[in-house]
């Protein structure tokens, strides 16, 4: 991964790519019984009836490998913080043996009107599988650090002391 | 849980709670290992210093509980099936040994444009914490099966044969 960014490092219409990763129908599988725990993420049979017609991953684990695949591939100093979502969906469901990777690009940044500290990065990161198809889209609003309080500290600032 | 309900079953303003879950150290750290490995979710001392102030659970460990208390507690006919969210945004962090649980409201109730064997229920499922403060809160947009076709099937009716 490339040197962190701060607010200023970034700019609208930057993009990130990650490495690819497989699902198994295991990881599937495992996932599921934990935290969505419904037919059609546990069991080929009752996939083949339901309406997603064939095993397929539920959406929050496509979710939190396209975290993983975020954290490996988004170099945001002070870490990746989701302030809110503007769109979660997934387009198409996510199968056994698809491999994902995603891609990032900035649409929007604007400093934080309460806290000089920091700022609001808008990024879409489009989660695609191996034929190129859209599994998720999400637009999150992520919390970026300044580069300019690292370094100097203006008089008069207030405000500007909590890490958060 | 109660009956399956089908789209005619459900009304605006239905609620429905479902009973509370405790989430470990153990469980936010694993979880951040598999999928959201930032250090402010995988150790304390780092988590202090940190935008959270201490450990907390990854944002997407909380949608993935959330998502099972959801399947407990929401008797939806044919499965809990996001179509995509309007919200979805963590007001405040979940700290280890909280205690979670959902209270989902109906919003809106609409047949499907295009398929006239389902439709579509908005529902605000909020997670909150033993003091009651909500740690998320999620719009999501459900597919419903509807239940006069369980029964009828209306000469004419076009496209309806597939059960997606």
């Amino acid at each position: 991964m490339s040197e962190l960014r701060y607010l200023e490092d970034l700019s609208v219409g930057d993009v990130f790519g990650s490495a690819a990763c497989r699902i198994s129908h295991e990881e599937i599988k495992r996932f599921a019984a934990e935290f969505d725990p419904q037919p059609f993420h546990l069991n080929e049979a009752d996939a083949e009836r339901s309406f997603f017609g064939g095993l397929a991953a539920s959406g929050w684990h496509t979710a939190a490998v396209t975290m993983r695949l975020l954290v490996e591939s988004l170099p945001i100093a002070g870490g990746i913080v989701g302030a809110g979502m503007d769109e979660l969906r997934w387009p198409k469901p996510v199968r056994p043996g698809d491999r994902l990777r995603v891609e990032s690009e900035v649409l929007d940044l604007r400093p934080s009107q309460s806290n000089s500290a920091r700022g609001l990065a808008k990024v879409r990161t489009t989660t695609l599988n191996q034929h190129g198809e859209a599994v998720q889209v999400l637009v999150a609003n992520l919390v970026v650090q300044r580069r300019a309080l690292e370094h100097t500290r203006p008089a008069g600032a207030g405000g500007v002391g909590a890490p958060a």
